[in-house]
């Protein structure tokens, strides 16, 4: 079977789970292509040929540059920071290399279009680009999706987004790459939300036209980081300036009609994961909490009052999206495999030489809604429109 | 309008429950009777003019067997300890008076037989009489009830009961007449096993037809009592011996073809009044818990397995048993209630001059249960049939 | 004992909590006074005769003027739509009773203040008056308050409050005066979002001082009224405008630092009085929602990761707020209880010579908040800061 | 490093959990071995060199006899049905290889008893045996072991424990080869009950060695398989008999004082694969369902009693068994990690030399319980001794 060769720039958190993809995808799915994991690209050789073996790949190197221009490489991952996103995706796309970019697609607008544009020239090549916003592809993220499809939900009316995690709330947490706006372009907000920005828009099939917001950084110095592992790290010596939001809240409005609100944050204490979307309708609602990846609450008002409510569907049927790849009814499965979604729609998009999404214009459209966001904050919570792409 | 005079006898926690009902029965519902709280009736003169005014009774007195025979009362209530209900229900029920009669209806099979054979008789004057077994007259276990009536649920085959308290976990908790055999006829058993027989059989309309049973006392000696209130109190000088069980297990067949396993304990840490019931037919599910009483569980197997789910109804639309007394959707009501319409149910059956249920026979095949189960743990939990009524 | 006569204005859905409560208080609670139902008001006379007799009430009249100068009349209730609050209260403040008005205080800031004032002239002659904000009298809530003031929560950085209901979902759901700006001052937002803005600013001690708003109406035309009863209405012959915001969203930020979001609407597809408040501090953070109105949330950042998570606290311990009027643990009180508890606060208050929470100045800080929000909807969400009151 | 080699015997259901599970060990944890994937066998060679190209084996072969004696293959893992489990561990054995062994054990005692010998023989030479009850795996099944051997939940009172399914509650499901005595040995019970007795005895610490049961077949006549994949099949045509049982359900006592209710059903409509577990001490509690295997419910009875309650533990924490090697808090994890995790510590035993747990005479014991409860359903529930191994 036709490989399709990977080459991964990056191996920290999101290169761990990108190789969890790559190598699973082909045990779960019977796809049209094989993936091949051919090497990893990091900047430290010894960590990255550690990271190599580790992780299942064949191959290790230091340097992107010369990676991302390689023959026998197809397709480039980029699981680096946000800030070395554009650099890596262009010359990529240069090479005539299909890109899968880790979300949010740059740290800047401007960066964005230029991406955006080299996709769209690239494509007209036969070369294909996606952005890796995996939350979409969790199963019942994806069945929240089919239900508005279908129109089960009716005319939406209300979204509600919140994406809760407490890792910073200790102020002694020490002043990690994500807490500094060189690196990270901003904090919650291009972190997490980001994701339940485009996860609403994908689910109910609109897109905010325009937001009110707010901004906070509730801890403004932090130690200076000692080591990092993953979203861990311990403190060193001497402290530095918080330069992102530690919070970011809005109001919008979508171009369906929904009227929304929005919430990302690192401070909910005792929530860690939990990017929770509840979306009403005239015909129904579905909600949905991360931290319960396996389940979707599901409410269909055409069903008599008396026999009425949520109905918590445990998303592990055959028939529920991706879920013919795993296992038997009731037993879950785990973050992780929102990736291995993402590569399996990806190589099937590939193999059909057609365009997976979301494009690199769809996550465009986020970072301009990212945009907006920090406009209004910065203007007295003051309505702003989302700039067109 | 005709007026229902009321005598109750007791007044220590179901006297309040039953003060609650006859309080509030004609403010939630319309009716063609008026309850009158007529008279209070306890041991103790002081006590019980004290109970009688805070609870709202009119008059109180001392000497129940003056009581029953009053002129101006036409329904006497009883909610003494279970050793004294034989006594009382005969004389009432000789006196011509209706008779609600707390659960259990007495401590042994024999007395029980009595009360149904006096309540037989005088049913042919038009007399009536109930057993207050109140967790039927939650809303969600009508709900249950009507949709296992109405086929929703299928052929049951498995029913899942336990009734889970821990208020005597402590081994310094004192020797209260719950405690002993000779006040309380069993422990965890006829106290709050039989309202899971009761239940069950209600729901399901299925009668246990034999059993296999072990009982367990965890903690053998208490100190002896020095003040109680409700179902607390306090410890007193001294140690005597529990002479129930603190927790009684068995498995039941019932004569629908229906398999089931009971718990009923005192020791269950941490559960407070888990009065949980589950049960499954080749069509649907219900499952409830009295923590959460205005909810219930309700799978539907027909429904297409990618939508299929436990729905958390909540029982609170006008279309609900009982519920178009009450408050808007949404709005829960409490565990007094199911006393309000313990009490709506036998006034309407006293006006229409019909037989309210559950009847003094219903409660006798529940003590026949009982009864069963405590011969199964006696041999060793042999298969033990329930005797016929 | 000392009675306390009571006088109430106005028998609709308010009208039967408060007589609940009145009905109730004496028997759940010891207090040092006892309430007496003397007179229920309203405007029809067989109307009124009915409630009363249904309700409880020694008797009834039809015009509040008479009723509040009433010498054998110690407490006024009023209980009657917005629009009317401010006159009945001002007669019956000056008249020298005791006023418990039902929220919203009024229809408008300047009646509030007028109100106010009067309120405040009253209390020199030992005039006591309490605004209903009753869910702040939920156990629950209550918990929260008390372990928000204990430091439990530490410093407090996210308020998150909805109220959601869906009752007027379907467009064909006629135009009660619940829909019409000038009956009712607003829609959602003063309907069920002053109840979340006096919640959340009790829970927390802090208070609102700015806010970014949107609001909607999202069904412009309904059919007519023909017949109404508590929130349930049926349809008469053509249509008139929806008036008021079917939905309030607004950013806020609070005198203590937190920042919050909130949202009002009753086109919650599903969701039926689902008031959900959850606070985030540095040390703990608490959750609820009213449709289950007996559990509270808490998680404690102090507990060792490993242990650490929500409890969900069963709010029926003799120890928790209000409970120890109540019944054992595990067993649910209801929503009318949330009346008993402000009739309880209040009658200790009086006897005391105290006054009670909240008061009219209280209810008209609440006022303030709704006017910004209404302000910043009108003006593109801008940054709106609540007037002083 | 080190290899360890391994040959999978069998690839349905539990061959691709399996490899999953050696395909991710040494990713995912570092291990002083590196699994390497052998050789797969299956009966048929075209299916099973599909089979070991898709799930990532480097050869297959057809005949296990041989296969267990190759000099290059270190471990055998069986994950035939268990009719064939004792012949090939013992040749296994017999051959100097360390063996995992897919529960249940055997099909009968006394094939467990020859494989326990075998077992305890081949170990005086280093040769390591386990047997594959994964559930005990689950990081919250792991985290309620330690809680209990902290000494947390005090001393034991209850054992709750239910396995729920429901995938044969149509008629019309096939006779697949878990429903024939002669290829699956029992039914519900020796499937799915063998997983709630070990996993019971692994958290308590104690041996049940009593019991009290009933079985049931609901359903005696069935389609004969047309095709049959995982846990699903269709039908062809033609019935034969169901000679296992659907149900079983028992009591129990365990021999630190405990005692239990044991249910193990195919035909809990709307339960998929509800591994429901519930233990209650005199110092607390824990309950857990494998469809929220990511959450471990615990009631510490130490805490006061108004902020006592029973704690989500979301366990995705680094401190909680397993989780070191997984990801931030808040993201969960898959079932069939558990079978990586059962990998892992196999490794880590055979790196160490030690022994790995639950040994061939665990399982023994596992399933001399299952003996006890057959033969006690068919003594008409009368209590029968669990034989010494």
């Amino acid at each position: 079977m036709a490989e399709l060769r990977v080459a991964m720039i990056g191996h920290a958190f999101m290169g761990g789970t990108h190789s969890v993809a790559w190598r699973t995808v082909n045990a779960a799915f019977d796809l049209p292509l094989t993936a091949r994991m051919s090497v990893l690209c990091g900047r430290d050789a010894a960590k990255a040929a550690a990271a190599a073996e580790k992780l299942g790949w064949a191959e290790h190197a230091t340097d992107w540059r010369d990676v991302v221009t390689r023959d026998d490489v197809d397709l480039v991952d980029i699981c680096t920071p946000g800030d070395s996103h554009a650099e890596i995706a262009l010359a990529a796309l240069a090479a005539g290399k299909h890109v899968l970019c880790e979300k949010p697609l740059a740290n800047s607008v401007a960066e964005a279009r230029a991406m955006t544009s080299a996709a769209e020239a690239a494509r007209a090549n036969g070369v294909r680009s996606m952005c890796g916003f995996n939350y979409r592809r969790t199963p019942a993220v994806a069945l929240m999706r089919q239900l508005v499809a279908d129109g089960r939900i009716g005319e939406i009316r209300h979204v509600r987004a919140r994406y809760l995690q407490d890792w910073i709330v200790d102020p002694q947490f020490p002043l990690v790459w994500r807490l500094q706006r060189d690196k990270a372009g901003s904090g919650a907000l291009g972190d997490i939300g980001a994701h339940i920005i485009d996860l609403t828009q994908f689910v109910t099939g609109q897109q905010i036209t325009g937001v009110s917001a707010l901004t906070e950084t509730f801890v403004r110095q932090r130690p200076l980081v000692g080591a990092s592992a993953g979203l861990a790290a311990s403190s060193g010596a001497g402290t530095g300036e918080v330069t992102v939001d530690d919070a970011a809240l809005f109001l919008a409005r979508l171009d369906g009609g929904a009227i929304g609100t929005y919430e990302a944050t690192r401070f909910a204490t005792g929530r860690k994961n939990a990017l929770q979307v509840e979306i009403n309708g005239s015909r129904g609602s579905v909600a949905f909490d991360f931290e319960r990846m396996n389940e979707l609450q599901f409410h269909d008002a055409t069903v008599p009052a008396a026999e009425g409510g949520f109905t918590t569907i445990l998303v592990t049927e055959p028939e529920h999206p991706y879920l013919a790849g795993w296992w038997p009814p009731g037993h879950p499965i785990g973050y992780e495999h929102t990736f291995t979604h993402e590569a399996r729609d990806l190589m099937l998009a590939v193999a059909a030489g057609e365009d997976p999404t979301p494009s690199f214009a769809d996550a465009l459209q986020v970072q301009l809604v990212l945009d907006a966001v920090e406009r209004s904050a910065a203007n007295a919570a003051g309505w702003t429109k989302v700039e067109p792409a």
